[in-house]
């Protein structure tokens, strides 16, 4: 079974996916994008993919729900994961921290230990780099574009890549962690009863009239369905039209919850259900 | 009056700002983040700030909505505005796009113009940098990774910097703008009446509870006040907890939106009015 991830390996989705104890064994099939892993599914390419979908500090994952929301047909959401984001700090070779000239990351990886790198690392020019793997793949080729150079990133990143982990859970505050689902094509959802989740998303249909918004969300408030989640994106035609991407407690096997997605149809011009998956 | 922004000069902040026909004179005050900028306007090291708070293609910018809700007590909005995203392709020196070697950018704008940098520069590696201002500042001073470079970037830092404009609009699609708020230091609410919107966040006193984001919401649906936005982001107390972000037609010189404000009170533990201005 091959499992498409945000590639190349040694990302967070790469490291979430070796540690999740309920996963099936995955040959891992790194891609280029969040966007391309959720196609892969949808495809055929993979049988399964693993996707971020939010973080605990940054908040939802814009293009994963970009890549559920449109232009898949297939694709359901079978399971969630939720995985830890502990930031390492490797280099190519031991170094002092205080003379690295070139700290490299994805910016959101940066960002997230901006302080650490403020005092421990002042002479350091952070450098964005297309994923936090890439980061460390580029340091321990000895490609950055200054040295000594050192890279934040995953501890599975310096096995892969040959680098040196110089600091541990090097970012600022703690509690930072991702929650990734696992996708599947067309699987039906689990039987009802258990602890479970449903993901939605919805669009139009009267989304520019006063109370529109609630009357979706009173569909599951009045079944007693509660919303563990609900988020918003712009639905891409212009400012002021949003989609809504809801996480439902129960599973579409559950009569309640499979009578509110009913009712919402009723509200809204469009009505994705992307999944019912074991609540992790 | 000094105006704070995401600098340097000539990011899309400082374009969003110069371009803005009600906006007073200011004084140009570029800083760090997009966090320092509202810090000013708190701490009075400006008077006022413009920062972007919601993307047409990428939704709400996070940092802004973080910064508004918590650490700042006297920052209100006072202004929106609406500002056309359209990258120009920049070089030190006129130049045949297809010889062009590096494409200098910030990520998101590289992405924006992905099909047109792989239609017409074929040559070109993508190299990111920290702000499409920073990229034209590079190519413009010959600091570019490789010869001949170009940047993508806003036709105002190729003013300010000394560069050449090959190509406006080289983004792929259509429609991509931003919107901008203004903000100042504990600015009173403008008269009811008007065409008014005004911005609250609230957070906690029962967001585990079945239905209580409906029963918040039906606070403005109640009393017929329109939502013309929601937004979520995480409290950063694990995942499962939210911040709430809404903008409201009106102002809270209006009795119907002051009415629901303090009825949102009785429903969360928090609720922080950001502000009521003029609608854009």
């Amino acid at each position: 079974m091959r499992a498409a991830f945000l590639g190349p390996e040694g990302t967070y989705s790469h490291a979430a996916m070796l540690a999740d104890p309920r996963a099936p064994a995955c040959d891992p099939l790194p891609l280029g994008s969040v966007h391309e892993a959720v196609l892969a599914v949808e495809t055929g390419a993979a049988e399964r993919a693993i996707v971020p979908i939010e973080n605990s500090l940054e908040g939802a994952v814009g293009q994963t729900l970009d890549a559920l929301a449109v232009g898949t047909e297939h694709v359901t959401i079978v399971g969630e994961v939720v995985h830890p984001v502990r930031h390492a700090l490797i280099a190519r070779d031991e170094v002092e921290l205080g003379s690295v000239r070139a700290v490299l990351s994805h910016p959101q990886a940066a960002a997230q230990c901006a302080a650490f790198v403020r005092a421990e690392l002042p002479q350091a020019v952070v450098v964005p780099v297309a994923s936090t793997a890439e980061a460390v793949r580029l340091v321990a080729e000895g490609r950055a574009p200054a040295e000594p150079a050192a890279a934040l990133g995953t501890p599975l990143a310096a096995r892969l890549y040959g680098g040196v982990v110089l600091r541990e859970g090097v970012e600022d505050g703690p509690g930072n962690e991702t929650r990734f689902v696992w996708l599947a094509r067309d699987a039906p959802p689990p039987a009802g009863g258990g602890d479970h989740k449903t993901s939605v998303v919805w669009w139009g249909g009267g989304d520019e009239t006063p109370g529109w918004l609630v009357r979706c969300l009173s569909e599951f408030a009045f079944r007693g369905v509660n919303l563990t989640r609900i988020e918003s994106r712009p639905r891409r035609l212009g400012l002021g039209h949003y989609m809504f991407f809801a996480d439902l407690a129960g599973s579409t096997a559950d009569a309640s919850v499979a009578e509110a997605v009913e009712a919402l149809r009723t509200q809204a011009e469009t009505v994705k259900v992307l999944g019912s998956y074991p609540a992790a």
